[in-house]
């Protein structure tokens, strides 16, 4: 890995950079994986690189709903791995949930899946599912379709990350739950999951491991949480926020 | 290149991001190349992936100043090079303006240089500049210093696309024209440039060339574009256009 000094002012995200095409060299991200990060880094460049607030009550909402799940998965894929293997080992535990690769390229049984099980293990990880799918996800063409049976198959709420809108679509249709983090808040990921976590998940992972751990003793603010979180609402204090920034951005280029 | 069906609703889209993969595979773009498309992806999804009626009239007093230059270069670099080989060779006879290669990644020997050029040189580019640079760009420490002194060196403005702030800045404080080509209109060539065409540069390119073409019979039309350009009212009517594009999007995925 190069030298990037801490003080650099992008230095963080030249650091996840360089672990997704480190995750290349090493065949934990797919070829295209760099694309998709990049796609993210744009979007996270337009929140100005931070939690925005109203996402901030969004992990919250999302944190209670993982506690109330009946059986939570985390669904994993190469650049998840490659950008945030202990965030996701630690929220697992945190929960607990299982882990589950699903990746897009590659078949059913693709070395990849082992090298990303690896990386997750090397982190404290155990039991991870999905290294010999034996379920199918309906009404799916891709390869994400391949899934395991003790895990997202029986699964009542999938939390996916950097996620293709195909699969988000096909496990609503399949009356799961699916919770998203997804900087794009246009993608079909984050239009049709269950709740959208507009953020990049080297910050809202930690911040739902947090929360988790908060709420774990009081059923009746999980409970709360729940029934007052409302998706449209949600949607439109994302935009609103989005938009300021881009006000801001506008006046302040003015020269 | 894998199949990708023509009425697919993101053809394009996909095609670019395969001659991408392509570009690094054969060794044209850097490993990082993908990354920086990906972030323009991005910003190409918020536009509506269409040249904005703002944008294209941009694109009009651009083809205007590159007439009136003394002399005009185009400079290119990896992921140009696998995008757009033809409309950058178009866009060069056109005008007509040289084509030089500049990279940021690898030295300025580097074996990148001559397989862009071959690239290039496949579509009709004649004489390409930057395969043996000889002047320095001053006051600027990445490889992306090393210009050719028939070329870059001596020109009045240079056409960038897909550019690092860095460089853009530095040609800016040697006194050249910039031109860039940068869907992201924050980032630091989109602002430091003398104009900035925010828009992919396959769209951009061949619009750019057939303004040339009409303009080129009628100085006063140039140079009546060129006098009655304000940068600053170009980029209010884009952030403006930008803006009523998210309010729409957020009121079209209230469900």
């Amino acid at each position: 890995m190069s030298f990037i000094p801490n003080d650099h002012p992008r230095a963080e995200s030249l650091r996840l950079r360089e672990q997704i095409l480190e995750g290349v060299a090493s065949g934990i991200v797919a070829a295209s994986g760099p694309i998709a990060h990049g796609r993210g880094e744009a979007f996270d460049y337009l929140l100005g690189e931070r939690t925005l607030e109203c996402v901030a009550q969004d992990i919250q909402v999302a944190a209670a709903m993982l506690l109330e799940a009946a059986k939570p998965v985390i669904s994993v894929n190469g650049n998840v791995a490659a950008l945030a293997p202990k965030e996701v080992v630690d929220l697992s535990k945190a929960i607990p949930a299982p882990i589950e690769i699903n990746i897009f390229y590659g078949s059913k049984l693709d070395d990849r899946r082992k090298r990303i099980a690896e990386v997750l293990e090397r982190h404290g990880a155990e039991n991870v599912l999905g290294l010999e799918p034996d379920a199918i996800v309906p009404a799916l063409s891709s390869n994400r379709a391949h899934v395991d049976s003790r895990g997202i198959a029986t699964s009542d709420l999938v939390l996916v990350m950097l996620e293709d809108g195909d699969r988000c679509q096909a496990l609503r249709r399949w009356n799961k739950q699916v919770l998203s983090i997804d900087l794009n808040p246009f993608s079909r990921s984050a239009t049709s999951s269950t709740l959208n976590i507009c953020d990049n998940l080297i910050r809202a992972l930690p911040l739902l491991s947090e929360q988790i751990l908060e709420l774990k003793t009081s059923k009746h603010a999980v409970l709360n949480l729940i029934k007052s979180f409302d998706v449209n609402d949600s949607h439109t204090k994302l935009m609103q926020a989005i938009m300021l920034r881009l006000s801001t951005f506008a006046r302040n280029n003015q020269s």
